[in-house]
């Protein structure tokens, strides 16, 4: 998936004037052609998105026959204005000004999905009967579409299955890109259902200056460290899109199918691509929205295009499935269902989410103990107080605190985590011993990490990267085919 | 490949305007980086191809800070152009006013190709050792790029590989759809080539009204009829794109490698794309490209990149292999060379491209004999005169007859052909008589590729579209790997 920050930052209001003017069009033939409700609701929806980005942008409603004065582009959105207030977030980019982070409740209204709500948790673990994993508790997981039908359907013994991913840019993953696997490892454990993985390597050779060796090398190297996870060879399949698109007799075809019902005007609004962009970048979404379609995977479900798809991604990645999620009904397939997660902090601070080519903006799965010890302690972003003194009379901020969100992210114990919170935040805790628990938490899990990966075989990632047939839960998912 | 009538018919001054710039950017990058000659040569050309166009579409030349005034788009050019003196040729639009057909000669220079000339055609006689196929004694097959080379290349014992294709977007195909295959057979006869043939159902899914399923039917149907031109199965390779591109592993790797490497503006300027259009569309012409580099057929040439790839075909592809010219050098592959055909006339007249959705257009391969006399009779455009009297008086204009024309491509005999000329154009052959020798010429010979096609059998089919090793006429060409 991706996370590339060199690109032009958003569509100018031209560009997202002249989107809005298009969609509109498209929904008046929609409507003159008697095309489905459901075909008509996508393209208002995406309609009113379009709508609610140029009001962003512009600070005023879409007019239409008056069209933005004087481009002025950019002058008060995007990740480049110097005094924005508001947050920015897509694929490419994610800026805030504060050092709490993205308000990702103002994120749920902005992008349309819906709060992880207690209520939703608690469905989840009647479901599972599991507890829910502490990336539900914490809110870290916190934003969703449709997950109540996946519940229904799972509820009545209907299949679903996981999709996630990864835009192997390097060979170095650090803790942050763990997240969505961790919780969609947990995913497949307690639902026991069947997970895809895409590993985007083309989108990765056509935006970075790789070539296709490199990228594919980085897929195998990111795979050893996926496979470490934990994930149930049984269960899993792993694709580089740069091979799979060579072996499957249903993701091109899925591919062109969504390829035709996108326009460049639609792909210019959401992802922000010029006409300097290369054609690859264009149509690299539909890659992206593929796996969303349970007949991409001929060998696991055969020709079945109703399996229930649900998505575990950073928030980021939602752009390419409300673009997926608007195309669905047009082709006869159901919308893919999603959980989105916040982002990971870099240790400087909230602000930004990490960068892979900067070591000391993260922990790396790579690290020594030593590094994780010199890295938390020297570059952790601290809520502490200048002095002991004043910071044992006015205690430090957990909410700008990196090492506290650290914690927040690993600690699995809730009382102990609530108890360092309310220690740090008194005074009675200091930064150094705040550090040393987070350290104390990391290197273990590193290490552990470490050795999980050591023990994955070149076999081993061959055969999760083979497609074949895999188990699932529900016999009735046993096509009889 | 393209023949879809129904788009916007090209680029605006505007967006050509966009275009050059764009492209003049793009060669003082490269200048900058100090890129290699042969990239910088490519972008050159392409700029001046750009050029061209835009001086061909207002009437002047481009002035860079001086975009087209008063945005009259589309007025001087382009085929809606209603006073057009100027032939129009790309992928899906032929146009002319004049009843002799398209002006080859200005086509030559307005794509930058050369002619196949005198010295060509005895030069390919000298090195297969055989009689010139009548397409090349008679100008059909016209104008060609590094035809030269490729027989430079045979002569060195070195081996090259014919692509060919059809965009299938109908069951029906017509006498001129065989025109590039009966040429293209007596080139895999003469030289002992493989042959690729790429049949391009995922573009006519795109551009029509199909389903996938509708559009590889129609592949199937058409594959039939190619296969009774009596190409060899042990050098021939017919595919579908929508099948093939999830069988290869050098397929997508090359259609990505192309997309990185050709911008939006690149195709808006070539194709005439809008912002409208799907992203489909816009990344359609890598894949019709990526046939012409020889590593996307492994199981033919393993991982070699650097066979020669020949392409027969009509001219209004040209744009495609234009842009696959341009990017070859900057991914590392040799550019193919081509072989360009006129168009086949339509029964009314040499001004349109026949239409496969039109039966009285052309003479079809599911045409009885009875059909074919109806239909040349009723329909031929004639270069007769009025009354008989006339006619023996003042002769007919073979010019534009479109029976004699139909003949030169059909009738093998020269010394017959040349008489009929004489005869005609003094008015000792009358109207009447001339239809009737092309009647008695089409009726056997639509019957026999009948017979020919009964005897396609379904396993042949799928022989031929099975990916596999080809033979070759150069024993270097076993490699050893």
């Amino acid at each position: 998936m991706a996370d590339v920050p060199n690109r032009e930052p958003c569509a100018s209001p031209l560009d997202l004037f002249n989107s809005i003017a298009a969609q509109g069009e498209l929904v008046r033939t929609l409507k003159a052609e008697k095309a489905s409700k459901d075909e008509i609701d996508s393209a208002v929806k995406m309609l009113l998105s379009l709508k609610m980005s140029y009001k962003a942008a512009m600070g005023e409603d879409y007019k239409a026959d008056c069209p933005p004065r004087n481009a002025t582009p950019e002058s008060n959105s995007g990740p480049d204005a110097t005094e924005a207030s508001e947050d920015f977030v897509d694929p490419w980019t994610v800026r805030t000004s504060s050092a709490k982070g993205i308000d990702y409740d103002k994120l749920i209204v902005q992008f349309g999905s819906s709060k992880i709500d207690k209520e939703l948790i608690n469905r989840i673990e009647r479901a599972t009967g599991q507890r829910p994993h502490r990336f539900l508790r914490r809110g870290i997981f916190f934003s969703h579409r449709d997950m109540n039908q996946v519940l229904d359907a799972y509820e009545n013994k209907k299949p679903f299955y996981l999709y996630t991913g990864r835009g192997p840019s390097s060979e170095a993953m650090h803790v942050g890109h763990l997240i969505p696997f961790i919780f969609t490892k947990w995913l497949q454990d307690v639902f026991n259902v069947p997970l895809v993985v895409q590993m985007s390597d083309d989108e990765k050779y056509l935006w970075k200056d790789l070539s296709l060796d490199q990228a594919y090398s980085y897929t195998i190297e990111n795979a050893k460290d996926i496979i470490a996870c934990g994930f149930d060879i049984n269960k899993t399949f792993i694709f580089s899109d740069l091979e799979y698109m060579g072996m499957s007799s249903g993701f091109y075809k899925n591919v062109v199918k969504i390829q035709k019902h996108v326009t460049f005007n639609q792909v210019k609004g959401i992802f922000g691509f010029t006409d300097s962009d290369c054609i690859g970048k264009i149509s690299f979404p539909a890659i992206q929205a593929a796996p969303s379609f349970s007949n991409s995977f001929p060998q696991i479900f055969q020709d079945k295009t109703d399996i229930q798809c649900l998505i575990p991604c950073a928030i980021d990645q939602d752009p390419y499935f409300r673009m997926t999620r608007d195309v669905a009904p047009r082709i006869g397939y159901p919308k893919p269902a999603l959980l989105h997660s916040t982002f990971f902090p870099a240790l400087q601070g909230a602000q930004t989410k990490m960068s892979a080519s900067d070591p000391n903006s993260s922990i790396f799965l790579t690290d020594t103990a030593k590094q994780i010890k010199t890295k938390v302690n020297k570059h952790a972003f601290s809520g502490g107080r200048d002095t002991v003194e004043e910071h044992r009379q006015f205690g430090g901020n957990c909410d700008v605190d990196v090492s506290f969100m650290y914690l927040t992210f690993f600690l699995e114990d809730d009382d102990r985590l609530e108890q360092i919170r309310k220690d740090y935040s008194s005074g009675a805790m200091l930064t150094g011993e705040l550090k040393k628990t987070l350290i104390d938490v990391l290197q273990p899990l590193i290490a552990e990490h470490q050795a999980r990966r050591k023990e994955v075989t070149d076999e081993m990632v061959k055969e999760f990267m083979t497609p074949r047939q895999l188990t699932f839960h529900f016999q009735s998912f046993c096509f009889d085919t």
